[in-house]
């Protein structure tokens, strides 16, 4: 048994929790702030059989990794405040950092 | 040294805390959700030497273990929504996940 | 790579955390409560590799450690409540309780 603590962005954390319960994974999650990520963030803590961590890290992997991504902008056109035209912009989102911890023991009641 | 990282239902943390002070254990308690309880839970972390392992563990089973309690249900009477009998139901609350986890070294200042 | 686990007074928290940032550690904060620590803390993850434990924990030390510290209070002057003279008194403040866990595998993508 692992525990494995992994903290990703807010935007990705709904997913993530789907995507767990789907693999029958148990997730804890803390709400967090800073580290890798600026903004606010979540700590999932997930108890995993040994022979599961790599398919965790994998629903892990496939939900959270940073990726680009088109936002609408607004910016004002000719230099003047007077006319605006949305436009898309590229930024980057998701992104995490997972810890796998031993587990010397294990119970639950 | 270990760390004892348990998840317990909210109904149960007043009284665990209480039950760790006596038993001098001492506790963070960070809010969680989600995992093995549905509802909001607390995350404990405790810092606990080798030799007393098992009497935290003790500790947690006796304040948070699954059991059944009786709650007052209301619901119609004879498929109308006219008159409504409170009634007892059994549900199932409390329940813990508990995670010893190997510490490598511990500094307090 | 270790996992840095400090519980730490809030009113330390912010200094901890540009602290380590000028010394290039990342951290991962959660609000928490109880423990060593009466009142509202923080309890700080940090991924951490192995050479760099010990600078890890002087910036926590040197942050947050226990101290005297002055404050004013006010005391009912000649036992009646007519009259009120601000004091100094001394009280302690900070401390933080650093738990060092093993990673065994850390990833972040
Ligand atoms: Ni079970
Ligand atoms: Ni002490
Ligand atoms: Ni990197």
């Amino acid at each position: 048994m692992k525990l494995i603590i992994a903290v990703v962005q807010d935007k990705d954390s709904n997913r993530l929790s789907n995507a767990l319960i789907k693999s029958n994974f148990r997730a804890t999650k803390l709400a967090s702030t800073g580290g890798f990520l600026k903004a606010g963030n979540t700590t999932f803590m997930i108890g995993v059989e040994d022979e599961k961590i790599d398919e965790a890290i994998g629903v892990i992997k496939a939900n959270c990794k940073v990726r680009d991504q088109l936002v609408s902008s607004v910016s004002p056109v000719g230099g003047t405040t007077d006319s605006y035209i949305p436009f898309p912009i590229e930024v980057q989102v998701g992104g995490a950092a997972v810890f796998v911890v031993p587990v010397e023991k294990f119970e639950h009641f």
